[in-house]
């Protein structure tokens, strides 16, 4: 299944934290959203290294399952997603 | 239909505009990430708007459409989502 995970992380060290975990799952869309295709497993794996991270009075996490038929809607106006070159390991 | 929206917009003018616009056909969940209920006529009209405000070198807009079977597997965790009183206008 194709997970949209979308972050707000205004502390930097936590952020990068995020950033590179969700890197290990995912592609970088934009500046704080990724696109992952992740089994129920992986993901439950993900979302709980992501709870370890973040503080929950000032981060915010969201995660949004897309079906095959909603992925076939993903629609875009605009520029590239930021693109990062690093090895993608799960 | 819900669509999330979430946008990468660098220059402040700009997402100014983007944050204006989105405010009248949604709810505000993160820095960049909206939710918005829209009819596909809406739907249109926001992108429509949005596509005249943006620069397509420097920007980035996604639109993602959420069935209602999407929509209940929502997701999150840490804090509430950014708070603005605005009035909501469509």
């Amino acid at each position: 299944m194709l997970i949209v995970v979308s972050y707000d992380i205004p502390n930097d060290k936590r952020r990068g934290k995020v950033l590179k975990a969700l890197k290990s799952y995912g592609e970088w869309m934009q500046y704080s959203v990724f696109e992952c295709n992740l089994t129920k497993e992986q993901y439950l794996k993900l979302r709980n290294r992501l709870d370890k991270i973040i503080n929950y009075q000032e981060d915010s996490i969201r995660f949004y399952t897309l079906c095959d038929d909603c992925k076939e809607k993903i629609d875009r106006i605009g520029g590239t997603q930021p693109r990062d070159e690093s090895v993608f390991i799960i």
